[in-house]
């Protein structure tokens, strides 16, 4: 079997002229990252016709075996085009700094990837360094405001607004600054995280245009000022300037597909903290540009697609027509107790038992008025008898569950899979969210514990209790929920594989991205900023006599 | 008069593609970064004639009154081509976060710019983003090395690899961190700088190609160990990373001037603790593809043109075959002892005072053995008499001083000045630089403070002169030293303007930059993380409703 990055080097790329071209983007809309990626001006596109159908690719909780949802997502999407629909695929960017920490992560895998692997998992167009940029430009403004008096009386003990690298980089994640005296400022506890983590970030991602950006960011709460009033990103006057410093940023990024079918890769929020989805603006451009539109949401169902709905649709008016929930016989097993060393072993006992998993994410799929189709993405090793007991499973509810080879074939692999979710997508969907924006705070997050999660009880400090309770007065109780929880159980014990009850969720801390529009739930241990392991993938990392990036892959 | 940002929009600007075919780059050489910037791929240039002729542009000590040197560096590039010579300009480009700061510098003035100023002002082709990374990657690796155990028992207290932003952040001067406990590592002091002081920046600037680069990179020593011996880059593996993120960086950007033609921007790093110039690779490629290539070096020639002839030129074995030393009536009247308020007033006497700025500038460039020509940068209110003292001054040097409209008129406006720089730059200099490669390194200290300064007296301290003696046993004995001082003055007394004497040189402090290639000494306060001012231009700055950026310039 050839490797990801072997079977990417002899792929045959076209000029992004001639990708953008095939799609329908006139040159005029077109503006090239060197030969092999292109920023799109939406200003420029021709008038859209009909929006076209948006399929939600999403998946089992997430195990070492891996499930392969971008695999999926691009298959699915070459497949589509292979079948003659008009098809445009969007993912997420991916982060550059944890590329030097475990091997970079690419975009999808075997014959279902993205190129050019190496440029997407590098600088790619800027997008993160401009945000990163403007991130840290609001930092440097705050701490100005306070060295040149304080004006907006801020308390240097409530600045909840830090600073962010992309970079894997524990050192920063807790620092005391500026020391140095009277010339550096006034020194207070802060730290970084990793931008990906940024609310603007996520801000990027759910905003409409320029204009709805900026109000965004200036709705972004820096910290709280002596009389615990929230002090705003406009109040320090930076909005405007990290405007201008994301203008190009907020153009979706145009690459392709192995089979040189488009896709737009276009921001990348983390997905516990944040909403995990690539930005509406890529969504909505490829609905105006293609017939049939494939995106992804992060981690399993739980987290990605339940965000992807209550989150992403809701705020952007978005509706899904169609769901994939990507599932593995390995995965399923993994859920069904056997370790990663004994996969190679057939057990239909075990895919039995770890189905659960794929079953609780069905009937939660069923609850937004949309019935999913199972995509099987095929290991060799998988026998008819394991695959027959997800069939037999996915059969009670409905639903396809259908073998796909993408990984082996490229979108060949996965035909059968694109004609039933295009006919269903045709057909569309009865889509609702899980929980009306007038419900209380509180209530949304005991909905999608209990409903989602499947929680025996939900806890809730006082003092988290009356967090909600004053931003609801602050205006805030319309936000959707964004629940930062373990992506690895539907429970917050990270071992409870397959379909765990009777367990508690604790809130333990509540946090307002008032620029993003949601309030961030957190229900465990969430990391902000990475480290490197011991030994960083960086150490292995070279150009080749050829210019060609050697251990990055 | 319309002021350089109307003039800039109205100009009518040639794709990039036109730009470059035009100065005979062939398309598969050409990476294009949008519509009007792209980077140069060297190895795809058709092999090289006969290396072009290289003429430097430097100025007197900068006043308030600006001299115009970057201008007339572009003015001279246009009239080189309106007389029929095939030329190309090699600038910096310039640094993202101090644009907030003050009103964004763009590059040139009047009729004399390089295009598109707002793009190269912001993100341009992420070169200082690329550096940015790497230099924080290093920083990472540093710290994750002494996380997982300190192998290369590295001492805490004497770590000098900082971190770096693209901001003016006063508040990260000087930290603490890491903090919070076990799992963050252990705390230090520490600090960022600005992306342009990073070593390397200069390092970028310096190297002949990748390969260089990445033995350059590996060279960096990141601090000493518990016995004293310095830890380097490589010891802790970085080095194939760094190059891997800086492998685009390297390539030149190619824009263009009002008037259409090819000017390369690449690197910036800081003129004090640095050498100032543009990268050695762009300077070489223009060398390989035009017959005369304008460049510029930082603040006055005291500094700047010292550097570029003892620092970048020995290192890239370059040799300039003519310089322009610009000067303006209004700086030499403030030479002159003349407010900034009292400018516009015709005033011959003080001219005749100031000129002893300009005439020790001469005299020192002549020990380089090269005659400058002097670039009068033309104000409406000069008057006969004031220009006249100049060009007397000049003609007791043998010197020309030739009158430059090209702020007002373009190209057009410097003619008569391409004319004669042109014919000095074929006939050729005998260049040599100030000192040998064999003197050791506080004698070349006191060699470019008395020479070129002319300080009475050179003050090292015993910890300096051991510490430069035990560099020199290291074996980096042969670097050339690279001088922080003022720019404001010969001396290092940022008021004593003219051609001040009886003043003594203190070596505060002295710095390895054993990548770059330098031994930094400084001799005066030396800021490499910049502040913000009480009201940031970023408060200012906005898109309008064209999508516009306004407030920037």
């Amino acid at each position: 079997m050839p490797t990801d990055i072997e079977i990417a080097r002899q792929a045959t790329l076209k000029p992004i002229t001639e990708v953008a071209a095939a799609s329908g983007v006139p040159d005029e809309a077109l503006i090239p990252y060197g030969k092999y990626k292109a920023k799109i001006d939406r200003d420029a596109l021709p008038p859209a016709a009909a929006p076209g159908k948006l399929i939600l690719v999403t998946a089992i909780n997430p195990t070492p075996a891996g499930e392969g949802k971008t695999t999926t997502s691009v298959g699915l999407s070459d497949a589509l085009h292979r079948i003659g629909k008009k098809t445009l695929l969007c993912l997420r960017e991916p982060s550059l700094g944890p590329c030097f920490g475990v091997k970079g992560g690419g975009a999808g895998g075997g014959k279902s990837q993205v190129m050019p692997m190496d440029e997407i998992n590098l600088h790619f167009t800027g997008d993160f360094h401009a945000i990163t940029s403007a991130h840290n430009l609001l930092s440097a403004m705050i701490d100005n405001h306070i060295y040149w008096g304080n004006a907006l009386e801020i308390d240097l003990r409530r600045v909840t607004w830090r600073r962010v690298l992309d970079m894997n980089d524990r050192a920063l994640r807790q620092i005391v600054g500026p020391l140095g005296g009277v010339s550096n400022g006034f020194p207070r506890e802060t730290g970084f995280d990793i931008t990906v983590a940024s609310e603007i970030m996520a801000i990027l991602c759910l905003a409409s245009d320029l204009k709805d950006l900026q109000k965004r960011l200036g709705d972004i709460i820096i910290g709280y000022r002596r009389d615990k009033t929230p002090a705003f990103c406009r109040d320090v006057k930076a909005d405007g300037s990290m405007t201008v410093l994301l203008k190009d940023a907020i153009m979706p990024n145009l690459v392709q597909t192995l089979e040189n079918n488009p896709a737009f890769l276009h921001g990348g929020p983390f997905a516990n903290i944040a909403h995990g989805c690539n930005s509406v603006i890529a969504t909505k451009t490829a609905l105006a540009m293609a017939d049939y539109v494939v995106t992804e949401a992060g981690f399993g169902a739980d987290l990605g697609a339940e965000k992807f709905m209550d989150v992403k649709c809701r705020i952007a008016g978005l509706k899904p027509d169609a769901i994939v929930l990507v599932a593995t016989v390995r995965a399923l097993k993994m859920n069904g107790g056997v370790a990663k060393k004994d996969l190679t072993e057939p057990n239909v006992d075990a895919v039995r038992k770890g189905a659960v998993n794929l079953e609780r994410h069905i009937e939660n799929l069923n609850k937004f008025g949309i019935n999913p189709t199972v995509a099987i993405n095929h290991f060799y090793l998988d026998t008819d008898e394991e695959i027959a007991v997800i069939q037999e499973m996915a059969s009670k509810f409905g639903t396809d569950a259908v073998i796909c080879k993408h990984w082996a074939d490229g979108g060949a692999g996965a035909e059968e899979l694109a004609k039933i979710v295009a006919a269903k997508a045709d057909k569309g969907a009865d889509f609702k969210p899980l929980y009306p924006d007038e419900m209380p705070l509180a209530d949304k997050i005991e909905t999608v514990a209990r409903e989602i999660y499947r929680a025996e009880s939900v806890t809730m400090s006082p003092a988290v209790k009356s967090q909600l309770k004053q931003w609801e007065e602050m205006g805030y109780g319309n936000f959707p929920v964004c629940m930062a929880k373990t992506q690895y159980s539907f429970s917050t014990d990270p071992t409870a594989l397959g379909a765990p009850t009777g367990f508690d969720v604790t809130i333990r801390e509540v946090r307002l991205s008032a620029g993003a529009g949601f309030v961030v739930a957190i229900a465990g241990d969430i990391m902000t900023m990475p480290g490197l392991p011991k030994v960083p993938s960086a150490e292995a990392i070279y150009l080749d006599e050829n210019g060609q990036i050697e251990g990055l892959f």
